[in-house]
């Protein structure tokens, strides 16, 4: 009897693993949620550089790194930003923000479309660590709001020359926000459209 | 002494293991890589679902879901895009491919600059997920290219208002792609530029 009980208890976790499981990869992927509420906590700069390692871990066409990023703790900053930013008032409450600075004359090309792409997928990175490390955030999109851009250039020194691509706080999670589900069958072809 | 050997052996897995490891996440986006060469094995669908159902895990500006995607997993097609893309040549020798399509009118505000950032996003976790499942990719651009789009559009069906963003080739990697260092210091500020 316990010996049953043990070859199913066996079998159920084996089934379990080899089937249904997401690696973490996957798991933090489909986690990974838009976090706009905060505990007020600040977020460590160990934290902070593991994110940035990881931003400049993406591909870029053609090798070019087109990007520099902002990280920003100073909580006068965070605020001003908050203030000026309608769509990222959440910065008085998240712990740091880091932005995407994108760079179109170090772009393959000199092209904008580059430096923004490039600028993307390093930003996806940075989302992903994120979660990967137990706090929040979110995309604020900058680009390609003229108004928002130069108040953000105002703000932290940026020259015009630069793309101040998006605003990303980052902070504690309340638990409030969580993942939502995309998936949509429709949306994927195959073989042609 | 033997005892000895396994204490020691032990105390510095353990202190590997506490202070130095990267997570999971972080060690897959560190481990990424732009895979050029291929083993020619065949991808299965069960991998591809994954790695689509990862791409539609993104952040989309207004959630609104500006994208869809072509998996390609027929020879004839993969060899006709290698022939006519020297830029993704090595389709030829991938299993399969995914083509990210940007939906400028489905976008937030109509914008193409929201339609393929969102989509850029989306690429990343393709990319990070073809590396968490063994597999290899890159991301052979096509937008903002004219010919390549109009080529990829043509051989795919794809209709004139969709943007073709980008091919990724995926498929087993012979090994002999590493990732590349990209860290700068210089590309971080800390507060303002």
């Amino acid at each position: 009897m316990k010996k049953l009980f043990f070859t199913l208890a066996f079998l159920l976790i084996f089934i379990n693993f080899s089937f249904s499981q997401d690696n973490e990869v996957i798991s933090n992927i489909k986690n990974r949620k838009s976090v706009r509420h905060f505990t007020g906590e600040s977020v460590s700069k160990e934290d902070l550089n593991k994110i940035l390692i990881s931003a400049m871990c993406a591909p870029t066409a053609v090798n070019k790194q087109p990007w520099s990023f902002i990280a920003v703790t100073d909580r006068k900053t965070l605020d001003e930003l908050s203030n000026k930013l309608p769509s990222a008032k959440m910065l008085s409450q998240s712990g740091a923000a880091i932005i995407i600075c994108a760079i179109p004359e170090k772009a393959y090309d000199g092209k904008t479309e580059f430096a923004v792409i490039d600028c993307s997928l390093a930003g996806e990175n940075i989302l992903l660590t994120v979660e990967s490390l137990g706090l929040g955030a979110l995309w604020t999109a900058a680009y390609p709001d003229n108004d928002r851009m130069s108040t953000i250039r105002k703000i932290l020194n940026i020259p015009e020359n630069i793309i101040p691509l998006c605003v990303i706080p980052i902070g504690h999670p309340t638990g409030e926000d969580k993942p939502k589900d995309k998936f949509k069958e429709e949306n994927i072809h195959w073989d042609k459209w």
